[in-house]
């Protein structure tokens, strides 16, 4: 769309298109919200200002990014939002040239300009990096870290901070305290008051000239924090008017510097509902427009609740129980044990690492720290887990929500990898509950649990609804549900049991025996080898890639007992990344849904 | 040791007895020499005024705590400093009570302090956290993602932030210079700058009273930047002035709050040859005392030696290549490629997530970036490997050095993971080399690689010095080096391959054909195949952890290819955290070693 020549009227209805585009696609096929409709005027003056056929455009997280996509030939396909070979709800390259990076995870957009910016200069392009980042992505390490080498190296670059006081949640932290500031002019305020205080000390007159200067001290604090960094400072800036945005903008392309616009907006901007709600409205479901109700899908408890709901029972019993989370207290829970033991919980905003190795030290001084992140997130802290963790032996829960295909966010967001990453490290013990009831147990295990812990769990409800009875979980215990007096094993790990459970019951005219291996690591030794004396053939249903999940920790463990006649099948995902859309849609496609599976082992030629 | 009745003279004479110690034990062991001697005076006054038996003392990398060893009744073991079963080089609880925690890497002891922090509060407890933190550690993202939630909860907890302007090599980045800034007053002076650049559009008079309030602006604006961040900041201080030291830190002590103390150090300080020289005297091996120079122990080139001779030819030939280090210029040798083109290598600080993701830009951009950062540090990327290079499948190269067992760095820096953590991620490559020949074949290889390709090396030289004739490098072809028409295969993978090649020595009463794997992903499926139909015993040799490793890479394969036939048995790292030492007597005592494994092997009952 060619917006150029479009005067400041012209665009503010372009907004209002836009803004209705997207309520209309986000209602039917859910999606982000309000980081989308609130940052609509920003992205239409990027494109008047600056041209993401030649600038690279680098959306952080890009979750807010639907706005750039309609602006550039996607207006019509934008129905297809977030479904399966339909528009990705992050910037996608394979999606458009003018999507410059795969993104979904926060706070990679300034490094990726830092690396643009070298490229630019190297090759003598007139180019410029321009990032859209939103305050909550300022807190991980990694926007400070490249902050730190562009405020040396001053590339030019323009940074566009959309600050609407939110992360996903509440905003946390001294820099959003500082932001904030910046924003309502107590920078200003501040300073005087050290001023003031300076001059208690100082001869009568002072008082006088301190008046004097007052209206330049205005001018001389606000983004005193980031020019310190070596960054330029502009703002703060209406983020809902055109003008003001185009104008700061033209400035800042000229400037031939790293520039950092500070731009102010309100969430859910243009839909009152979700207008100033945080969370409620970050990543939402289908919903009715008008009444803003959300159109319910399932009723069925999902992990999240049966975990947080039974972690809020330990935590009533037991007073060393403490927890974190990484700016989802919605997401994974923790919202309810934060309101119930403010104390006890926190969120330490987008700071895997910090989340952590901060835990560690709590663990280290007698506490049980359940450190909650998606097993995507955790990708984020792998070195805090080893390093703060595991050498230490320290008695850490790793509560590890959304493992396994998450859906329409896709690739960026698959739990697919933590039982490879976490497989390898020493002193680390990895379970997963299969249903409601023995999540339950394991969570009433885990607090005795000697060592690190790392429990896994689905986004969304388990395969099964507690149709198979229990027994009690103890460490490193594999467990027979069904016994058949078969040959042919199926062995499930977490929601792999379920989905084994599933298959089962379209095979009925074959004898098979479910097994829960609960345990990845250690694995039951003693168990896994009788069964090989009687089972020859093992079914291996597990959430996680082939490579160095499940069905490879099997074969090794094969191996090194010297088993030879046992034959694994893994039903894992296959070593590429899993594209978005409706989880159970996916799995179809990949041929591992019930349905695919059972078509396979039926066809005996192929197994 | 108790210090806290002697006067200042008597704390001067122990700080200069401290430095004779180190010095005389690091000169014979090796270790970290300047950071040590530097942090004397620190150490001695945070014994001083804070209390290590009840207040966490914090050191972050703690490479820079042998004086706090040596107050803490380690004066005579710490001859065995960095041996076997002797002192770490690093703080480690299993040693001493009063070391807190285990560190290695750098920049968790912020975020540690705030987990100790949120534990004394709980518990009610008189206890402070010290946290002792190098200018270098500050450039880390973690530290901030501390600062950011410490400045907000505001827990106490004192930081003496010692700053020799040196990270282990040249300082880098906006933090720094921000730093030194402070240092020589010259933010005052910034500051100054400003108001006078005002004082052009304000009333005659304003320069007489600017003038008047400069005594005043010295004093509010140094530290301006952490107490925009909600940290007291007390300095700078005389980092040698045992007496500055305690006034300050006693201050500190009363305040209640978070504060950073900002003490100005000479790293090297008391040993002339090392003062004021970085990255040369940061990490010794033995030396002579009297005039400096090492006592030499190896004539032969190291692999970091022939990747970065090798790296720097490709570099002149091909102008697209470009490169970055974080903080380890010399160590990786990427200080070489700096030199000769400052505009195509960075060395960023220590800051590998930015690395990675930089670097990633550059690829999108038609670069070709090496990616040089040891495999321990590479933990600290994982999530830019996935979420910034893999996903977008692009032409990046990661060479991984210290690959395998360091040495007398110990547990936190064993480079034991990177196969098992990197295996898992889809679109990857994985190579190595096993002498100087492969390694250049494989970097002029890795240049037309198409998508991430991981390249390992070891510490030190290869076991193999061109003994075999190589072919040419191939994408995913493993290679036969010794033919024997044998039934027992030796399978070596990187520097493995040399240590196979030296256990075959020792049996030639044995029947051997000695492979390289070369590429451990993808895997060379005909080669394994038919080798599966003539060999069926296969014994793998790799600097790497069982879990995840070759072995069970080759499990896995066999597997999956319904191969039932072939006995596997890998001699990589059983599931443990790799102890201190010296590589060789590390090897030797985990029988790892050639006489370790010949025995193994010979022993036909147990093998």
């Amino acid at each position: 769309m060619d917006i150029k020549n479009k005067n400041i009227e012209e665009l503010k209805s372009l907004c209002q298109d836009i803004r209705d585009r997207i309520l209309e696609v986000v209602s039917k096929n859910g999606g982000h919200l309000s980081s989308n409709i609130g940052a609509v005027e920003i992205i239409v003056a990027m494109h008047y200002v600056f041209d993401s056929k030649k600038d690279p455009f680098i959306f952080d997280v890009s979750h807010q990014s639907y706005a750039h996509k309609l602006l550039t030939n996607r207006w019509e396909e934008f129905s297809t939002l977030r479904q399966i070979n339909g528009i990705s709800g992050y910037t996608k390259p394979n999606e458009s040239k003018e999507d410059y990076f795969v993104a979904g995870h926060s706070s990679t957009s300034i490094s990726l300009a830092v690396g643009a910016a070298k490229a630019i200069k190297l090759k003598g392009e007139d180019r410029l990096p321009v990032v859209l980042i939103g305050d909550g992505s300022m807190s991980a390490g990694m926007a400070y870290e490249a902050i730190n080498e562009l405020g040396d190296r001053k590339y030019p670059c323009v940074i566009i901070l959309n600050d609407n006081e939110m992360s996903i949640s509440k905003p946390i932290g001294a820099m959003s305290k500082y932001l904030s500031q910046l924003m309502a002019g107590q920078s200003y305020q501040k300073f005087k008051a050290r001023v003031n205080k300076l001059l208690e000390y100082a001869p009568d007159s002072a008082a006088y000239l301190a008046k004097r200067f007052e209206e330049g001290f205005k001018l001389i604090t606000p983004g005193m924090f980031f020019e310190e960094l070596g960054l330029e400072y502009i703002g703060p800036v209406d983020g809902h008017s055109i003008k003001s945005l185009i104008d700061s903008f033209e400035i800042a392309k000229k400037l031939n510097k790293p520039v950092i616009i500070h731009a102010q907006t309100l969430k859910g901007k243009g839909y009152e509902k979700a207008e100033g709600h945080n969370a409620s409205w970050h990543g939402v479901g289908p919903f009715n427009i008008k009444n803003g109700e959300a159109i319910k899908k399932s009723s069925r408890k999902n992990a999240t609740k049966i975990y947080s709901e039974n972690l809020l029972t330990l935590a009533s019993k037991y007073t060393n129980i403490v927890g974190v989370t990484a700016a989802m207290p919605d997401g994974t829970g923790m919202n309810l044990l934060i309101d119930k033991f403010p104390d006890r919980f926190w969120d330490v905003a987008i700071a895997e690492q910090h989340a952590v190795t901060s835990m560690a030290a709590m663990a280290k001084e007698g506490f049980k720290p359940y450190i909650t992140i998606y097993s995507t997130f955790m990708q984020r802290a792998y070195d805090q887990v080893i390093h703060d963790c595991a050498i230490m032996n320290l008695n850490v829960v790793f509560a590890m929500d959304r493992a396994g295909i998450v859906g329409e966010d896709g690739e960026t967001h698959q739990g697919a990898f933590d039982i490879s990453y976490l497989n390898a490290i020493p002193n680390i013990s990895m379970c997963a509950p299969r249903d409601e009831q023995s999540f339950k147990e394991i969570l009433e295990y885990s607090y005795i649990h000697k060592g690190p812990l790392a429990i896994r769990y689905p986004r969304g409800s388990f395969h099964l609804e507690d149709e198979i009875a229990s027994k009690k979980i103890a460490f490193a215990k594999s467990e027979l549900l069904v016994d058949n007096k078969a040959n042919i094993s199926f062995i499930g790990y977490g929601n792999g049991v379920g989905k084994a459970y599933k298959v089962m019951q379209h095979l009925e005219d074959m004898k098979i025996n479910l097994f829960d291996l609960v345990f990845a690591k250690p694995l039951d030794k003693e168990f896994l080898i009788n069964l090989a004396k009687t089972s020859k053939k093992w079914y291996v249903f597990s959430d996680s890639a082939k490579k160095g999940g499940i069905g490879s920790i099997l074969s090794t463990f094969l191996q090194e007992n010297k088993i030879f006649d046992v034959e694994i099948v893994s039903f894992e995902y296959e070593d590429s990344f899993i594209f978005h859309g409706n989880s159970e849609l996916v799995e179809k496609k990949l041929e591992i849904d019930v349905e695919g599976i059972v078509k396979k082992i039926s066809n005996n030629k192929k197994y």
